[in-house]
């Protein structure tokens, strides 16, 4: 009953044979191999427009990389106070942006909202050396509190960054769950409603570690290569992380499987509705459930094997706690779950 | 016949395989999981040592994370000219390590002798803040060019290194052809020798992609953890890649899959030293073989299918070229180079 | 009628004169002459402690170095949210400590309050890489606010940092207007009340440009000269910043000329408050004053020449501005503004 | 008897009345300053055309500033093995540009050569993640070895720098004295030559601490000025600065300074040469004098009170000094220097 994280489950064995396929023969190191190259015309594909895509082991890697080639070292990143850029990252964007500003933003749910974006931003003296210059907004999608960003939203925050002449990056760790639940294109959730540069995440949903780096306008890729490579992020054999990407977004592999951990949530947050005290603020619409419950129901859930995190620190005898599915959880987990918390 | 680097080559049977078992259950992310767990203990008996061990996924991570452990960001690491920290990793090494300055050195068969390496300290200022301080020095081991340091050219360096108070890194990228080569201990020619931090390279030698940065003193690790996180450099799967370096060095895995490359490489020079009009200046000890030969035989076998770099521009006619043999270089492959050489 | 900020205003007399006498012989450069040999004792009997001193030439470069100098790459820094460090100095605390992380804390008075630094700290995970970790606190006395942190303030703070194992910093830009107000010895608002590191700052109290860096525990200088060099800020010809702070401290210079811009900005507040229409939220304890009065009052100011800052957006009719006295702001001025005022 | 360096003589009465003249009234801080703004009009007037110029304190700051600016961070500076940016700045380029690369030269009399430019250019792979990329060359001029480059050869180094797309900075620290000895404009031995940032240094030549960064291409002057705050390099009272600069290049006072610095080497090394066992190998073009001379010699002349350094170890008996003059070194001192060497 591991409801820890999505990275607490492997590998889907389509990922597996993918590696195994790439293993054949042998292929240029550094990411002039077949497999690598193929990743254009897949992602280009996907995403309905002539994208730049490049592989990358880490989120983080992800993330940092891609923020600081749109940023510069004075530059201000605005992002939720929340997001794994912020609190989970141990400064990744901030070192590898040659120290540029986080500037972290309350808001429910945790999205950003246009009103605190726009009163964050109006803080900062344009054009005045003193301050940080506003240069990108961070979404994460879907959040870190398993909500998931509508088309409108995500609009409504790049029309506030293009305004002020910002860059919109998108935290895609959980991109899948996103799309999965939106019933969206990804170009509808992505370029279409005005992202710039996308953390497309494989390793949550299936990979064994593999996340794409997509640029939707060439003149943003900049000096991303250099950089990648600077931090040590461009692998020797990078065809293995290559055909990862390839077998995941093949036959809608990422989408299947996020659709069944999204389900599961829904599945088991409507479960958990259903039992007297346990309060379920949010509607899980990604992979993650937060439920409130009663320090007594927690320590039974523990004894019973369940694996989850207390989210925040106990308050009135009661714990919120977060149940996050994955591709992979089997159902006996679920039912395993609830009848534990039935005791 | 592909001899353009042991990375053109996949992973071997048994590395696959111990991913495969990783992947049977679920685990803790971010290192804190069972097989990461018992890395400490595999590496410390390797090593007839207690050491620390932290598994990352590129060798010029391994360099970059490991170099800015140990030095300051005023400090000067010494290393050869030709050495991969200086002249292929885009300045990672000053990167990470915040402005520190690398110092090249020239020296014969890509090795530091000890007098160069004097003369270069001596030139620094040492306590005058307008100099960059010694701080490290890095050996590869086997070198850039197919040659391997014994135990004394070592200890003859880590004894400079300690006489400024510098520590010695290593860059073992191919420590498994330098071991095999040397036919010592592990121990032998790094601690016992001096020591201090090694970049253990599984990924050369038949991983996927895996590389263990090895403390031979705890009290070095310092803030490795937290560079390893700020770098990107943390994966949240970690078991799979702790699974690929267990696998590596179980069995002598790793020294058997070297001595064949080795063995590979002695072989192709051995025959090629007897074709008139090839020199080898240097005889092969690692697993690579630099031979000049005329501009038509470089063409011919081209022409043949062989794969290669030419390692210096074309001089008086001839070329030197640069052959690398793996773990995974077929019998086929020497033979068809051999006679595709003789025309 | 300048009350734009108190750097608006030169030099005094007396350090015009320092400036001067240090230039009748020649020194050995980068800080090896005579005159800074003197500040390590001058400023050890001001602090009633042996200190170190390192002159420097901006605010902002006496806080990020020393900051950097306190806090490790993956460290937090805490601070207010309208602190110096953290909105006028376009990330250089970040830049020069490699990636820190600032974490702004919302308080009244521009000052931090114990229970919100507290909540702020237990928000990061210590030991955890993920999460930078609590290494330094920074307090801004006199405050961006005109405010002054009473020593049980500065002790609360400290006892709040030391618990955690962080080293507190203190910016004092406006160091000698807190003294001044305070009437205490500059020991009892610094280490006696656990302050580690101070920016002692001289240029806004009237120097050309001077500031002291001061270490109130040897052991805590590090590499604190290092830095300054490669930040590009150790001078040449240090004499004249030395001879610049030697002056500044000699007679209670110091204490004299902020006396007198505290006792104007009284004054003024004074005055202002018995004006209708004219609100002080917080009564000025340095030497600075915040009124909101109509915008056709400010309108007028503006006429009749006074300089001066709308610290806010106008709200309901209304516009706080803020008003800073000087060492040299002539008594006319005050008389002036205040005629003005009245219209 | 003071041939230390030319930073070891204070500064000219003219720059200290410029700095009494700027203190008269108060000023917008922060370079918003009257002093600060004519300096477009002189500087673009000096060098005969429209530049951009911005105030810093040290020539570190300058010289990694500016370099920062033109280099990406993975980026190549070349420059000459003994250059004051490789040897003497702690590093300080490669931290403010965020760990781009400095690739030494060796040439005689401290000159980059063309060849050797070339070849080091050519070890370079362009295109390539693996290698930084060639991205500026430095030059210092005058040089740190007295000698000076004339139009021509700045020029065959700018041909160079511009064939591979590369910049071409200019370390003048002792820009003065080159000028003065080649009698050119400063115009012919900048831009006209292909120069395209220039560190224009005045502390050394009679300045107290003033320096100013010159682009002679406004679009290459990016985000200095948020580079320069970030780095605390904005002094809030930068008119005394910009006045000092004012001063400094009003009546020729730079050049006539400068004139008298290296008239007073030129005396000193022809008197010096024509004593036997004395040897100079490069006549000194500005002001400094490199004279090879007997160990007890050397000891006569500390005895008599002569200060100087010993440039290089002593070897067969003899030890290099070097003897800088400056703007105000006394007549006598060169009488003294010259009586106390015959013994």
């Amino acid at each position: 009953m591991n409801f820890v994280s999505d990275n607490a489950y492997g590998a889907a064995p389509e990922i597996l044979a993918a590696i195994a396929a790439a293993n054949e023969d042998t292929a240029p190191p550094y990411g002039r191999d077949a497999v690598t190259a193929r990743l254009k015309g897949i992602f280009s594909n996907l995403f309905e427009r002539d994208v730049s895509v490049f592989p990358v082991i880490t989120g983080t890697a992800a993330n940092a990389l891609s923020l600081s080639t749109l940023v510069p070292p004075y530059g201000a990143i605005f992002c939720h106070t929340d997001s794994h850029i912020a609190v989970d990252e141990c400064g990744a964007p901030e070192f590898y942006a040659h120290g540029a500003k986080l500037i972290p933003i309350d808001g429910s749910e945790a999205k950003l909202s246009p009103p605190a974006l726009e009163t964050a931003i109006s803080r900062l003296r344009k054009g005045d050396p003193h301050s940080v210059q506003p240069a990108a907004v961070s979404v994460t999608q879907a959040t870190e509190r398993g909500t998931v960003y509508s088309v409108d939203e995500i609009k409504a925050i790049s029309g506030i960054a293009r305004s002020h002449g910002m860059k919109l990056h998108m935290d895609g760790a959980r991109f899948a769950n996103a799309v999965a639940h939106l019933r969206c294109s990804a170009a509808d959730i992505t370029w279409r409603a005005g992202v710039d540069a996308l953390s497309f995440g494989a390793t949550k949903n299936g990979a064994l570690g593999a996340e794409a780096v997509v640029f939707f306008d060439s003149a943003l890729v900049g000096d991303f290569e250099y950089r990648r490579m600077k931090g040590g992020h461009l692998l020797s054999k990078t065809r293995f992380v290559s055909a990862q990407l390839e077998a995941y977004v093949s036959h809608d592999l990422w989408l299947r499987q996020a659709a069944r951990a999204n389900a599961l949530a829904q599945k088991l947050a409507q479960a958990l509705r259903e039992i007297s005290n346990i309060e379920i603020a949010t509607a899980p619409q990604a992979n993650a459930v937060f439920a409130r419950m009663p320090n007594e129901m927690v320590k039974r859930l523990r004894k019973a094997g369940a694996q989850f995190y207390e989210w925040e620190n106990p308050q009135d005898g009661k714990t919120v706690i977060r149940l996050v599915t994955s591709f992979a959880t089997p159902e006996q987990s679920i039912a395993g779950f609830l009848a534990a918390v039935k005791g």
